[in-house]
């Protein structure tokens, strides 16, 4: 199963003429799942083609305007091209205020269903989840109230060894028992070891966004040892008391938390206009913590199952 | 003094990975008039390096939401970069009340005077001047009310001649009284005639910005030979019917416009999203008029003086 992210925008609040503000497609499967929308974001998504009906849920951190300014657009591009499944939104109550006032405004009567979901300012939970993924809320440390979400894959069942089904001749049902980790008694009688029909489910992936809040370490529990932690790292070090003023973090502060919380690997963004050359926010975030990797509109990652897990 | 037209979006409602949406900038000396605001309007703005700071007034044509939805950001960032000058917003009442409903959704208070200006839906007339240029709104024909812009110069006072202030001795008065047309009687009693001292005024710029209308000769008058007619070319001939139910206009009837009104020169644009190649509209255009360009983004027109009347 494909997981990956996609960035669509990764300036903080002022775009500059190569950044748009904070969008990213998290792609799981066959589904598109939109990270923040800022102004822009269906234009990015067509540069970087991603189908607009696959998009089932969108997500939005908190509601200051460079997060949710992309919605009204999108929500009627979507309607343009015939949308007719529903879209689930999960945003603060403020946003969705926003787009039922445009709705109204431009006396908007879109052909599908838009279906809201309130994030209250200090939930902590599962906010949404089918049977392979889930997606956590939790709030940081902004402004106004935001929250962060992290996607976790769900804990798969075993997978069968090449061979085994046909070397032992295992019905359905025997198959079924093998995956939830079962020794099976064959034919003759004899007991086959788990260990030598199936190999262990792959690690659960996950991915942390983590955008909009000052230094809070508080979250490094929720986020341990996450495959990718995106975390905003809107200033340099030197302007640390900024970052404190304005609730937004450092580049060695979102390295702190990458380490304090041991993620595999590091993503950082949102940066400040001020930064035309993004190096110095690289090599500050690196010499804290590694690998950390720049956001960059049009950038993929992937998340790779952890192949030592594979063949046990 | 300047009189330009720069392109930022030059799509019809849904955007492409290449067209934004509509957006125009009209530069007339030292200040940027904005023409619509589609959403990601700012973002072209930094791309083409024009001056937040020198938009003194924005004009929107009607209340869709690819002709006004980059009005939060833009006042957002705005007031991100220290405005403190007002901001003169030309707008129907719809446009206005979405802005005040999102800057009170998120709790906005610029630092700079916004002042909202409505236009009336049936409204023909100056909505705003001043010694050099006055801004004319006059409706079109759309699904709902819209109106058109035309930026007409204001015809100058007659300009010296090389020499003739210094060959006449002539005083800051007679300057004066020359260049309104007088004949000027010198020191030994000789009238000196007016041909002698000035040339006529430059014949005054125009630009006319006709967006979202169908076919509707009857603005023609108003438009009578401007420099330059923008106006929409949402489709091609072959999708006439489509175009008079949605209140578009077709390539050949946008040239027709031009035609009747014999303006100087035709920018068509708001193309649907159908066209990948533009030259389809072009061609079709061109047959029936010419000159005529496509609006693509960055382009920009200058609008000269007419050569013929610097000289008279």
């Amino acid at each position: 199963m494909q997981f990956s992210i996609t960035i669509l925008g990764c300036s903080s609040a002022i775009p500059t003429k190569d950044r748009f503000p904070t969008a990213q497609v998290v792609t799981y499967g066959n589904e598109h799942y939109l990270l923040d929308c800022a102004e822009g974001t269906q234009i990015q998504l067509r540069k970087y083609r991603f189908s607009f009906q696959r998009i089932s849920k969108i997500f939005i951190s908190h509601m200051h305007a460079d997060h949710f300014l992309g919605l009204p657009g999108l929500l009627s591009t979507m309607d343009l091209l015939g949308r007719t499944s529903s879209l689930q939104i999960y945003a603060p109550i403020e946003v969705i205020r926003f787009i039922e006032s445009f709705k109204q405004l431009v006396y908007a009567n879109f052909q599908y269903p838009i279906e809201y979901h309130i994030i209250e300012d200090t939930f902590e939970g599962v906010i949404w989840e089918n049977e392979q993924l889930e997606v956590i809320a939790f709030p940081v440390k902004h402004a106004v109230p935001c929250h962060a979400f992290l996607f976790k894959e769900k804990l798969q069942s075993r997978r069968m060894k090449k061979n085994a089904i046909t070397d032992y001749f295992l019905s359905i049902e025997q198959i079924k028992l093998a995956k939830e980790g079962k020794d099976i008694e064959i034919e003759n009688g004899k007991i086959i070891p788990n260990s030598s029909l199936t190999h262990s489910a792959p690690h659960p992936r996950s991915y942390a966004f983590v955008t909009d809040t000052a230094f809070y370490p508080e979250i490094t529990n929720l986020i341990k040892g996450v495959d990718l932690l995106y975390h905003e790292a809107t200033f340099e070090s030197s302007f640390e008391s900024r970052a404190n003023q304005t609730f937004h973090s450092t580049a060695a502060q979102a390295a702190k938390i990458a380490s304090l919380a041991e993620v595999k690997k590091l993503l950082i963004g949102h940066y400040s206009v001020r930064y035309e050359d993004l190096n110095i926010l690289l090599q500050e975030a690196e010499s804290v913590f590694n690998p950390t990797e720049l956001a960059l509109e049009g950038k993929k990652i992937v998340l790779e199952y952890d192949s030592r897990t594979e063949n046990t």
